[in-house]
């Protein structure tokens, strides 16, 4: 029964995996679901056992615009928005309506790397653009875009993690924001972002203000952004959107996939439908956003404590990870097995390149653990990654 | 708020529309979601939250290996079951590790219509192979695969529906099942067996027994048998599975979209895991199984009442669906559109050809209507069919 597994991530005993990237159990809302449950499966109707509408419940989706109206602080008509099973499948489906085989598809470098696998298994390739603090280099992504255009290659999207990127933290300048929508337009290239982590912001108190998401910019034309219930609420929903453009969501609710299966996932959206109209996303989003703030400064202030004077990293205003730079001494891929020997595990800086950079980095996770097990892991990297 | 709509299929006000392939909300199982929900979200844990293991969560697993082994009659390991989010996107998730654009899939001619959408949407290209009273002719697809090689292309799997077949009714006989076998393995091509209509059999005292299921057939390592809960539970749920060699499933498992977003709609599973062990998908299904085989009866007596003479049928001994054979004085096109004009639709044999045959058929089907309605609309059918 080797092969009968319970969860995604099984994580060796006694180890302590800042690597993983998902929230603890304990801060899943199974008291929430139970409410939602109690309310929509009482009946009369049975509707929402149905094949689902194609671009996701209509009750979903009105309760979904009016809470990401409030919480984006912009806009965002349920008319808009396409129901998905998170950002994965979401990944998955753009792929099928936007790409053939052999286009290109300009990521960010370091980016999240299981994005690449869905890239792969729809036949493209990766072309990688610099990320700084300031988010995606939207001038290099011009260059890049005139290349491929020299060279005949056909863009099928370009993806972006605009805020609280993962793997590096950084979040897109509005400025920015708005040269990426220009530049877009200019190549006739839609982007792809992944606002996966923007709602969780910890840095209220901040001298800059947050950036609106680039579902403010949906309407200009040349962007899609897809967002998700897994980090703001639980990730086994399988539940998430894509607000965009109608004619690109009309592709998507053509698809085959959709037009065969109805619309996706209507159970567990008809259990978010009711805690969105009860409000009590909101207040799960506050519990999480306190929760994760901090945990992020446990974690400053252990990994002050512990690492080395050598090792440098900035602290991130939300998201889920520190991105940690190492001195030459180090390389990550060795960092990552001196930890593991340590009992504490990471995720090493290639894993998030195309190219096979970033061998001067770690990311950590704060997501996971609780305050404790942060605080004797970050003990561990700072033994692993002293000089001896 | 026009594109804001609450089910897939809306049917006009005053019409009976015989062509909707899906169970009516009335069948749908809603109070024992409510039972099982009551169970899963009552905690302590809230592991059913989380990311789910690749291969589908290991609870629902077993309880679906055991549950199919006593249904279908063979033994059917848990090991070898992947979950799904039902057979619409098992096929693309196949198509995904199986295909490469260009590459050519077999179907039955006719098949089900919406299959063709999800391979065109992964660049496949479609061949036909008759459907007879027995299922497919496993001699002219021995040929077709010949001719394929032959001319050098590529072919990803065929695609069958073994039982009840969705149009035509068909079940393939326990020798062509065997035969079938031997073909795709002296080709080594895979055999993808859509079993939705496996368990919805309708005819117990019927002379010649049920064949095996393709699932028994699994073990020889040139099968991939798909199911689903949708029809004999829910079809909102998304939940379905693939039973088939372990090297095939470790592909599925190894795709960016199970390897990003875990294991498939791990709540929805959660609850059928529950409704499983405590043996209530058994009873719902024996409740499902009557009440379509008295439907089946009363659009029998309907359909000899009210159809001209010339108009034939076979009485389909499981399934969903009638598949009735026109004279030559009507085209399927036309008597559709006759049809619609008397206040009742069906789907006509084209929609289900990849090769605009069919012409001369009809598909009826009894899931989505009363007895009062089914009579009524194959009384308005039989007007629309009359000579004039």
């Amino acid at each position: 029964m080797s092969r009968i597994q319970f969860q995604q991530v099984v994580v060796p005993p006694g180890v302590i995996d800042l690597g993983v990237g998902q929230p603890a159990n304990a801060l899943l809302p199974l008291e929430l679901l139970r409410r939602a449950a109690e309310q929509r499966f009482a009946g009369p109707s049975a509707e929402l056992l149905q094949y689902g509408a194609e671009w996701g419940d209509g009750h979903l989706r009105l309760a979904l615009g009016a809470y990401l109206s409030e919480a984006y602080g912009c806009s965002v008509e349920a008319e808009h928005l396409f129901i998905t099973n998170g950002n994965s499948q979401a990944l998955d489906l753009l792929c099928t309506v936007l790409s053939r085989p052999g286009d290109v598809v300009v990521v960010e470098e370091p980016t999240y790397f299981l994005a690449l696998t869905i890239l792969r298994d729809h036949g493209l390739e990766v072309r990688g653009v610099a990320v700084d603090a300031d988010g995606l280099d939207v001038d290099e992504l011009d260059q890049v875009l005139d290349e491929l255009a020299a060279a005949g290659r056909r863009v099928a999207f370009v993806y972006t993690i605009p805020a609280f990127q993962n793997p590096t933290g950084a979040t897109m300048s509005a400025e920015r924001r708005e040269r990426l929508c220009s530049v877009s337009r200019a190549h006739d290239v839609i982007v792809v972002a992944d606002e996966v982590y923007h709602l969780l912001r910890y840095d209220d108190g901040a001298a800059t203000p947050s950036p609106a998401p680039m579902s403010a910019h949906v309407t200009n034309g040349a962007v899609v952004s897809i967002g998700t219930f897994s980090k703001i609420l639980a990730p086994g929903l399988r539940l998430g959107w894509a607000h965009g453009p109608l004619a690109l969501l009309e592709r998507m609710a053509a698809s085959g996939l959709i037009e065969s299966g109805g619309g996706l996932n209507p159970v567990p959206g008809a259990l978010v439908a009711a805690i969105l109209e009860e409000g009590w996303q909101a207040e799960h989003l506050a519990f999480l956003r306190q929760t994760y703030a901090r945990r992020v400064a446990i974690m400053t202030d252990a990994l002050r404590e512990h690492l080395p004077d050598d090792v440098a990293f900035d602290v991130p205003g939300g998201g889920y990870f520190f991105w940690l730079r190492l001195p030459d001494r180090l390389d990550a891929v060795t960092a990552r097995a001196r930890a593991q020997r340590e009992g504490v595990d990471v995720r090493d800086g290639p894993l998030f390149s195309s190219g096979g950079g970033q061998r001067d980095r770690l990311r950590l996770s704060f997501a996971y653990y609780d305050d404790d097990e942060l605080a004797q892991g970050v003990a561990r990297l700072g033994r692993a990654l002293r000089d001896r």
